[in-house]
Protein backbone atom coordinates (compact mmCIF):
# COMPACT_ATOMS: atom_id res chain seq x y z
CA UNK A 1 0.00 0.00 0.00
CA UNK A 2 1.12 3.41 -0.91
CA UNK A 3 1.95 5.51 1.73
CA UNK A 4 -0.19 8.38 1.93
CA UNK A 5 1.39 11.87 1.63
CA UNK A 6 1.14 13.84 4.93
CA UNK A 7 2.62 16.91 5.53
CA UNK A 8 2.95 18.96 8.86
CA UNK A 9 3.91 22.88 8.37
CA UNK A 10 5.25 23.06 11.81
CA UNK A 11 8.35 24.77 14.33
CA UNK A 12 10.10 22.15 16.00
CA UNK A 13 9.54 24.64 19.55
CA UNK A 14 5.72 25.40 18.74
CA UNK A 15 3.13 23.98 21.39
CA UNK A 16 0.51 24.16 18.82
CA UNK A 17 2.59 21.92 16.21
CA UNK A 18 3.21 19.57 18.39
CA UNK A 19 -0.53 18.58 19.51
CA UNK A 20 -0.72 17.96 15.66
CA UNK A 21 2.33 15.59 15.61
CA UNK A 22 1.40 14.25 19.01
CA UNK A 23 -2.38 13.22 16.95
CA UNK A 24 -0.94 11.93 14.16
CA UNK A 25 1.57 9.73 16.31
CA UNK A 26 -1.69 8.47 18.71
CA UNK A 27 -3.36 7.28 15.08
CA UNK A 28 0.04 5.94 13.97
CA UNK A 29 0.30 8.24 11.02
CA UNK A 30 3.27 8.51 8.70
CA UNK A 31 3.66 12.08 8.19
CA UNK A 32 6.70 15.00 7.45
CA UNK A 33 7.32 17.94 9.06
CA UNK A 34 8.35 20.95 7.80
CA UNK A 35 10.22 23.35 9.75
CA UNK A 36 8.86 27.33 9.09
CA UNK A 37 10.97 30.14 10.52
CA UNK A 38 8.42 32.30 12.08
CA UNK A 39 10.45 35.28 11.11
CA UNK A 40 11.20 34.97 7.66
CA UNK A 41 7.51 33.31 6.52
CA UNK A 42 7.75 31.18 3.42
CA UNK A 43 6.17 31.56 0.20
CA UNK A 44 4.22 27.64 1.26
CA UNK A 45 3.23 29.06 4.65
CA UNK A 46 1.53 31.98 3.27
CA UNK A 47 -0.17 29.99 0.33
CA UNK A 48 -1.53 26.97 2.46
CA UNK A 49 -3.11 29.78 5.29
CA UNK A 50 -3.18 33.14 3.47
CA UNK A 51 -5.56 34.06 6.21
CA UNK A 52 -4.12 33.70 9.23
CA UNK A 53 -0.39 33.16 7.78
CA UNK A 54 0.61 30.70 11.17
CA UNK A 55 1.65 27.17 11.50
CA UNK A 56 0.65 25.13 12.04
CA UNK A 57 -0.89 23.58 8.59
CA UNK A 58 -2.04 20.18 7.89
CA UNK A 59 -1.43 19.18 4.13
CA UNK A 60 -3.23 16.24 2.97
CA UNK A 61 -4.88 15.15 -0.41
CA UNK A 62 -4.24 18.31 -2.19
CA UNK A 63 -5.78 20.62 0.67
CA UNK A 64 -4.32 22.83 3.46
CA UNK A 65 -6.41 22.38 7.14
CA UNK A 66 -5.09 25.65 8.93
CA UNK A 67 -5.92 25.90 12.87
CA UNK A 68 -4.25 23.28 15.56
CA UNK A 69 -8.33 22.73 16.83
CA UNK A 70 -9.70 22.30 13.32
CA UNK A 71 -6.72 19.98 12.41
CA UNK A 72 -7.48 17.31 15.48
CA UNK A 73 -10.70 17.07 14.27
CA UNK A 74 -9.71 16.48 10.49
CA UNK A 75 -7.27 13.88 11.74
CA UNK A 76 -10.14 12.06 14.33
CA UNK A 77 -12.62 12.28 11.07
CA UNK A 78 -10.00 10.66 8.60
CA UNK A 79 -8.40 7.83 10.40
CA UNK A 80 -10.81 6.44 13.05
CA UNK A 81 -8.29 4.32 14.82
CA UNK A 82 -7.43 5.14 18.37
CA UNK A 83 -10.27 7.84 18.44
CA UNK A 84 -9.38 11.22 20.16
CA UNK A 85 -12.44 12.50 20.71
CA UNK A 86 -15.33 10.47 22.86
CA UNK A 87 -18.46 8.60 21.35
CA UNK A 88 -21.31 10.38 23.36
CA UNK A 89 -22.36 13.78 21.76
CA UNK A 90 -21.90 14.88 25.20
CA UNK A 91 -18.62 13.76 26.24
CA UNK A 92 -17.32 15.14 22.70
CA UNK A 93 -19.66 18.74 23.60
CA UNK A 94 -17.69 18.90 27.04
CA UNK A 95 -14.14 18.05 24.70
CA UNK A 96 -14.33 20.98 22.86
CA UNK A 97 -15.75 23.54 25.75
CA UNK A 98 -12.68 22.48 27.54
CA UNK A 99 -10.38 23.12 24.62
CA UNK A 100 -11.67 26.21 23.43
CA UNK A 101 -11.63 27.39 27.33
CA UNK A 102 -7.84 26.64 27.23
CA UNK A 103 -7.13 27.82 24.21
CA UNK A 104 -9.17 31.18 24.73
CA UNK A 105 -8.04 31.64 28.31
CA UNK A 106 -4.22 29.34 29.58
CA UNK A 107 -3.04 29.97 25.68
CA UNK A 108 -3.17 33.87 26.82
CA UNK A 109 -2.38 33.84 30.48
CA UNK A 110 0.17 31.57 30.56
CA UNK A 111 2.33 33.59 28.06
CA UNK A 112 1.42 36.92 29.40
CA UNK A 113 3.55 35.60 32.66
CA UNK A 114 6.35 34.59 30.42
CA UNK A 115 6.02 37.66 28.16
CA UNK A 116 6.27 39.99 30.62
CA UNK A 117 8.96 41.47 33.17
CA UNK A 118 8.01 41.46 36.85
CA UNK A 119 5.58 44.13 37.28
CA UNK A 120 1.78 44.42 37.08
CA UNK A 121 0.79 42.76 33.80
CA UNK A 122 2.62 39.71 34.66
CA UNK A 123 1.23 39.76 38.28
CA UNK A 124 -2.50 39.89 36.78
CA UNK A 125 -1.63 37.30 34.17
CA UNK A 126 -0.43 34.98 37.16
CA UNK A 127 -3.73 35.54 39.00
CA UNK A 128 -6.08 34.38 35.72
CA UNK A 129 -3.41 31.76 34.87
CA UNK A 130 -3.26 30.26 38.70
CA UNK A 131 -7.25 30.40 38.27
CA UNK A 132 -7.87 29.01 35.40
CA UNK A 133 -5.21 25.67 36.11
CA UNK A 134 -7.42 25.49 39.25
CA UNK A 135 -10.77 25.18 36.76
CA UNK A 136 -8.88 22.26 35.24
CA UNK A 137 -7.26 20.49 38.47
CA UNK A 138 -11.21 20.33 39.04
CA UNK A 139 -12.07 18.83 35.72
CA UNK A 140 -9.08 16.59 36.31
CA UNK A 141 -10.37 15.51 40.07
CA UNK A 142 -10.29 11.59 40.26
CA UNK A 143 -9.04 10.77 36.42
CA UNK A 144 -5.72 9.75 35.19
CA UNK A 145 -6.33 11.91 32.26
CA UNK A 146 -8.68 14.47 30.92
CA UNK A 147 -9.95 11.35 28.40
CA UNK A 148 -10.86 9.42 31.66
CA UNK A 149 -8.47 6.12 31.24
CA UNK A 150 -7.02 6.63 28.33
CA UNK A 151 -5.58 9.96 26.69
CA UNK A 152 -7.86 11.82 23.97
CA UNK A 153 -8.45 15.16 22.61
CA UNK A 154 -8.69 17.34 25.25
CA UNK A 155 -5.23 15.50 26.94
CA UNK A 156 -3.84 16.67 23.62
CA UNK A 157 -4.70 20.10 23.65
CA UNK A 158 -3.81 20.59 27.17
CA UNK A 159 -0.75 18.86 26.71
CA UNK A 160 1.73 22.07 25.81
CA UNK A 161 1.10 23.04 29.32
CA UNK A 162 2.83 20.08 31.10
CA UNK A 163 5.82 20.28 29.32
CA UNK A 164 6.17 23.98 29.17
CA UNK A 165 5.02 25.43 32.38
CA UNK A 166 8.57 24.35 34.39
CA UNK A 167 10.26 26.21 31.61
CA UNK A 168 8.25 29.03 31.70
CA UNK A 169 7.87 28.63 35.71
CA UNK A 170 12.25 28.42 35.62
CA UNK A 171 12.75 31.13 33.29
CA UNK A 172 10.48 33.34 35.33
CA UNK A 173 10.93 32.98 38.71
CA UNK A 174 7.23 32.40 39.35
CA UNK A 175 5.73 29.28 40.62
CA UNK A 176 2.73 28.38 39.65
CA UNK A 177 1.53 24.83 39.71
CA UNK A 178 2.47 22.96 42.80
CA UNK A 179 1.60 19.34 44.02
CA UNK A 180 -0.14 20.97 47.42
CA UNK A 181 -2.12 23.02 45.36
CA UNK A 182 -2.22 21.22 42.27
CA UNK A 183 -2.18 17.32 43.18
CA UNK A 184 -3.97 15.94 39.80
CA UNK A 185 -2.83 18.66 37.60
CA UNK A 186 0.41 17.52 38.97
CA UNK A 187 -0.15 13.69 38.84
CA UNK A 188 -1.49 14.54 35.15
CA UNK A 189 1.74 16.50 33.60
CA UNK A 190 3.76 13.02 34.66
CA UNK A 191 1.76 10.59 33.24
CA UNK A 192 0.86 12.31 30.19
CA UNK A 193 4.53 13.05 29.47
CA UNK A 194 5.28 9.73 30.40
CA UNK A 195 3.11 7.95 27.34
CA UNK A 196 5.53 6.75 24.92
CA UNK A 197 4.62 8.54 21.77
CA UNK A 198 3.90 11.76 23.84
CA UNK A 199 7.79 11.35 25.17
CA UNK A 200 9.00 10.70 21.98
CA UNK A 201 7.71 13.96 20.30
CA UNK A 202 8.92 15.99 23.14
CA UNK A 203 11.48 18.70 22.01
CA UNK A 204 14.72 18.12 23.31
CA UNK A 205 15.00 20.23 27.14
CA UNK A 206 18.22 22.21 26.69
CA UNK A 207 17.33 23.09 23.42
CA UNK A 208 13.87 24.52 24.31
CA UNK A 209 15.07 26.26 27.35
CA UNK A 210 17.79 28.57 25.43
CA UNK A 211 15.26 28.56 23.02
CA UNK A 212 12.60 30.24 25.15
CA UNK A 213 15.21 32.51 27.06
CA UNK A 214 16.04 34.12 23.87
CA UNK A 215 12.87 34.16 22.78
CA UNK A 216 11.82 35.62 25.79
CA UNK A 217 14.41 38.18 25.69
CA UNK A 218 13.13 39.01 22.35
CA UNK A 219 10.12 39.48 23.28
CA UNK A 220 10.66 42.14 26.27
CA UNK A 221 13.10 44.00 24.56
CA UNK A 222 10.70 45.21 21.34
CA UNK A 223 8.10 45.33 24.73
CA UNK A 224 10.62 48.36 25.93
CA UNK A 225 11.11 49.76 22.32
CA UNK A 226 6.99 50.34 21.19
CA UNK A 227 7.05 52.20 24.83
CA UNK B 1 -43.53 8.98 21.71
CA UNK B 2 -42.79 11.75 24.43
CA UNK B 3 -41.44 14.50 23.75
CA UNK B 4 -37.86 15.18 24.38
CA UNK B 5 -37.51 18.51 27.32
CA UNK B 6 -34.90 20.90 25.18
CA UNK B 7 -34.36 24.21 26.77
CA UNK B 8 -32.44 27.27 25.55
CA UNK B 9 -30.89 29.43 28.15
CA UNK B 10 -31.26 32.80 25.30
CA UNK B 11 -32.72 36.01 25.18
CA UNK B 12 -34.43 37.33 22.42
CA UNK B 13 -31.97 39.90 20.79
CA UNK B 14 -29.19 37.72 21.32
CA UNK B 15 -27.53 36.83 18.15
CA UNK B 16 -25.78 33.65 19.26
CA UNK B 17 -29.13 32.35 21.01
CA UNK B 18 -30.67 32.85 17.92
CA UNK B 19 -27.89 30.76 15.72
CA UNK B 20 -28.81 27.69 18.40
CA UNK B 21 -33.17 28.41 17.71
CA UNK B 22 -32.27 28.11 14.04
CA UNK B 23 -30.27 24.85 14.50
CA UNK B 24 -33.15 23.00 17.09
CA UNK B 25 -35.85 24.52 14.22
CA UNK B 26 -33.83 23.54 10.93
CA UNK B 27 -33.64 19.97 13.03
CA UNK B 28 -37.44 20.04 13.32
CA UNK B 29 -36.72 19.69 17.18
CA UNK B 30 -39.38 21.24 19.61
CA UNK B 31 -37.72 23.11 22.28
CA UNK B 32 -39.01 25.57 25.34
CA UNK B 33 -36.98 29.11 25.66
CA UNK B 34 -36.15 31.05 28.71
CA UNK B 35 -35.32 34.51 28.14
CA UNK B 36 -32.32 35.62 30.53
CA UNK B 37 -31.94 39.00 31.74
CA UNK B 38 -28.63 39.76 30.96
CA UNK B 39 -27.92 42.55 33.47
CA UNK B 40 -29.34 40.46 36.27
CA UNK B 41 -28.26 36.98 35.74
CA UNK B 42 -29.96 34.32 37.28
CA UNK B 43 -29.16 31.71 39.52
CA UNK B 44 -29.84 29.48 36.68
CA UNK B 45 -28.37 30.80 34.21
CA UNK B 46 -24.92 30.44 36.65
CA UNK B 47 -25.22 27.43 37.67
CA UNK B 48 -25.80 25.70 34.10
CA UNK B 49 -22.16 27.90 32.73
CA UNK B 50 -20.64 28.66 35.77
CA UNK B 51 -17.49 29.19 33.60
CA UNK B 52 -18.36 31.75 31.63
CA UNK B 53 -22.00 33.01 32.89
CA UNK B 54 -23.18 33.73 29.59
CA UNK B 55 -26.19 32.83 27.03
CA UNK B 56 -26.36 30.36 25.22
CA UNK B 57 -26.46 27.21 27.22
CA UNK B 58 -28.62 24.17 26.32
CA UNK B 59 -30.03 21.83 28.51
CA UNK B 60 -30.76 18.13 27.57
CA UNK B 61 -31.46 15.08 28.98
CA UNK B 62 -29.97 16.39 32.22
CA UNK B 63 -27.11 18.14 30.61
CA UNK B 64 -25.80 21.71 30.11
CA UNK B 65 -23.64 22.56 26.94
CA UNK B 66 -22.81 26.11 26.58
CA UNK B 67 -21.09 27.87 23.90
CA UNK B 68 -23.03 28.57 20.51
CA UNK B 69 -20.47 26.23 18.35
CA UNK B 70 -19.93 23.90 20.77
CA UNK B 71 -24.27 23.56 20.57
CA UNK B 72 -24.16 23.34 17.11
CA UNK B 73 -21.97 20.36 16.89
CA UNK B 74 -23.67 19.21 20.02
CA UNK B 75 -27.26 19.83 17.69
CA UNK B 76 -25.79 18.17 14.76
CA UNK B 77 -24.68 14.78 16.24
CA UNK B 78 -27.87 14.17 18.59
CA UNK B 79 -30.09 14.60 15.83
CA UNK B 80 -28.71 12.88 12.65
CA UNK B 81 -31.87 14.52 10.14
CA UNK B 82 -30.95 17.51 8.41
CA UNK B 83 -27.31 17.72 8.89
CA UNK B 84 -25.99 21.02 8.90
CA UNK B 85 -21.92 19.76 8.61
CA UNK B 86 -21.20 18.04 5.45
CA UNK B 87 -20.06 14.86 5.25
CA UNK B 88 -16.71 14.65 3.91
CA UNK B 89 -13.71 15.53 6.54
CA UNK B 90 -12.35 18.29 4.53
CA UNK B 91 -15.22 20.08 4.33
CA UNK B 92 -16.56 19.95 7.99
CA UNK B 93 -12.74 21.03 8.88
CA UNK B 94 -13.44 24.57 6.37
CA UNK B 95 -17.08 25.11 7.83
CA UNK B 96 -15.13 25.24 11.61
CA UNK B 97 -12.49 26.94 10.04
CA UNK B 98 -14.74 29.61 8.63
CA UNK B 99 -16.85 29.58 11.99
CA UNK B 100 -14.29 29.99 14.04
CA UNK B 101 -12.92 32.76 11.54
CA UNK B 102 -16.47 34.66 12.12
CA UNK B 103 -16.00 33.79 15.45
CA UNK B 104 -12.63 35.58 15.81
CA UNK B 105 -12.81 38.06 13.51
CA UNK B 106 -16.18 39.74 12.63
CA UNK B 107 -17.79 39.47 15.76
CA UNK B 108 -15.21 41.68 17.52
CA UNK B 109 -15.11 44.10 14.54
CA UNK B 110 -18.73 44.75 13.87
CA UNK B 111 -20.11 45.59 17.76
CA UNK B 112 -16.48 47.53 17.43
CA UNK B 113 -18.57 49.48 14.98
CA UNK B 114 -21.42 49.50 17.01
CA UNK B 115 -20.28 49.79 19.90
CA UNK B 116 -18.06 53.01 19.20
CA UNK B 117 -18.93 57.08 18.45
CA UNK B 118 -16.92 58.27 15.10
CA UNK B 119 -13.49 58.33 15.92
CA UNK B 120 -10.01 56.29 15.62
CA UNK B 121 -11.87 53.08 17.23
CA UNK B 122 -14.89 53.11 15.25
CA UNK B 123 -12.98 54.03 11.83
CA UNK B 124 -10.49 51.24 12.58
CA UNK B 125 -12.83 48.80 13.65
CA UNK B 126 -14.99 49.82 9.90
CA UNK B 127 -12.17 49.44 7.78
CA UNK B 128 -11.08 45.82 9.58
CA UNK B 129 -14.83 44.70 9.15
CA UNK B 130 -15.04 45.29 5.94
CA UNK B 131 -11.63 43.45 5.18
CA UNK B 132 -13.10 40.72 7.16
CA UNK B 133 -16.33 40.46 5.06
CA UNK B 134 -14.19 40.74 1.63
CA UNK B 135 -12.42 37.72 2.87
CA UNK B 136 -16.05 36.29 3.38
CA UNK B 137 -17.27 37.45 0.15
CA UNK B 138 -15.16 35.67 -1.53
CA UNK B 139 -16.05 32.34 0.61
CA UNK B 140 -19.55 32.68 -1.33
CA UNK B 141 -18.66 33.32 -4.74
CA UNK B 142 -20.62 31.00 -7.04
CA UNK B 143 -22.48 30.22 -4.02
CA UNK B 144 -25.57 30.54 -2.99
CA UNK B 145 -25.49 29.75 0.64
CA UNK B 146 -21.62 28.93 2.35
CA UNK B 147 -23.74 25.61 2.42
CA UNK B 148 -23.55 25.37 -1.07
CA UNK B 149 -26.78 24.46 -2.61
CA UNK B 150 -28.70 24.32 1.16
CA UNK B 151 -28.17 26.04 4.25
CA UNK B 152 -25.78 24.56 6.51
CA UNK B 153 -23.95 24.75 9.36
CA UNK B 154 -21.49 28.22 8.46
CA UNK B 155 -24.94 29.57 7.23
CA UNK B 156 -26.06 29.48 10.75
CA UNK B 157 -22.61 30.44 12.20
CA UNK B 158 -22.91 33.44 10.05
CA UNK B 159 -26.63 34.26 9.98
CA UNK B 160 -26.67 36.92 12.36
CA UNK B 161 -24.82 39.21 10.38
CA UNK B 162 -27.13 39.05 7.39
CA UNK B 163 -29.89 40.28 9.58
CA UNK B 164 -27.88 42.86 12.38
CA UNK B 165 -25.46 44.24 9.97
CA UNK B 166 -28.21 47.01 8.43
CA UNK B 167 -29.52 47.51 11.77
CA UNK B 168 -26.37 48.50 13.03
CA UNK B 169 -25.38 50.87 9.72
CA UNK B 170 -28.76 52.32 10.05
CA UNK B 171 -27.83 53.37 13.67
CA UNK B 172 -24.35 54.26 13.33
CA UNK B 173 -24.92 55.50 9.57
CA UNK B 174 -21.99 54.11 8.19
CA UNK B 175 -22.38 51.93 5.43
CA UNK B 176 -20.01 48.56 5.35
CA UNK B 177 -21.87 46.17 2.62
CA UNK B 178 -23.63 47.11 -0.19
CA UNK B 179 -24.51 45.28 -3.35
CA UNK B 180 -22.03 46.64 -5.76
CA UNK B 181 -19.04 45.44 -3.71
CA UNK B 182 -20.81 42.81 -2.12
CA UNK B 183 -22.50 41.09 -4.27
CA UNK B 184 -22.05 37.59 -3.45
CA UNK B 185 -23.01 38.46 0.21
CA UNK B 186 -25.47 40.90 -0.70
CA UNK B 187 -27.39 37.67 -2.48
CA UNK B 188 -26.54 35.64 0.74
CA UNK B 189 -28.24 38.25 3.10
CA UNK B 190 -31.40 38.08 1.21
CA UNK B 191 -31.60 34.56 0.48
CA UNK B 192 -30.81 33.39 4.35
CA UNK B 193 -33.24 35.72 5.18
CA UNK B 194 -35.89 34.14 3.10
CA UNK B 195 -35.31 30.33 4.34
CA UNK B 196 -38.79 30.03 6.29
CA UNK B 197 -37.24 28.44 9.63
CA UNK B 198 -34.88 31.43 9.63
CA UNK B 199 -37.19 34.07 9.03
CA UNK B 200 -39.71 33.09 11.40
CA UNK B 201 -37.10 32.95 14.31
CA UNK B 202 -36.00 36.97 13.37
CA UNK B 203 -36.63 38.83 16.17
CA UNK B 204 -39.61 41.75 15.30
CA UNK B 205 -37.48 44.64 13.62
CA UNK B 206 -38.71 47.43 15.49
CA UNK B 207 -38.12 45.77 18.68
CA UNK B 208 -34.61 45.27 17.66
CA UNK B 209 -34.14 48.54 16.33
CA UNK B 210 -35.46 50.08 19.54
CA UNK B 211 -33.52 47.66 21.84
CA UNK B 212 -30.14 47.94 19.88
CA UNK B 213 -30.53 51.98 19.96
CA UNK B 214 -30.93 51.66 23.77
CA UNK B 215 -27.62 49.33 24.33
CA UNK B 216 -26.05 51.40 22.15
CA UNK B 217 -26.44 54.98 24.64
CA UNK B 218 -25.70 52.61 27.62
CA UNK B 219 -22.32 51.09 25.64
CA UNK B 220 -21.55 54.49 24.90
CA UNK B 221 -21.94 56.14 28.36
CA UNK B 222 -20.65 53.49 30.50
CA UNK B 223 -17.61 54.05 27.97
CA UNK B 224 -17.49 57.54 28.69
CA UNK B 225 -17.73 57.00 32.39
CA UNK B 226 -14.73 54.82 32.03
CA UNK B 227 -12.86 57.89 30.41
Amino acid sequence: MAREEVTLLGMWASPLALRIEWALKCKGIWYKCIDEDLLNKSQRLLTHNPIHKKIPVLLHGGKSIPESLVILEYIDETWKQNPLLPEDPYERAMARFWAKFVDEKCWTTIPGVFGNERGDEQEKSKEKAIEELRILEKQLEGKKFFGGESVGFLDIVCGWIAYWLPFIEDITGLKLVDETSFPALSAWFKAYLSVPWVKELLPPPDKLRAHLITFRQKLLSSRLLNI
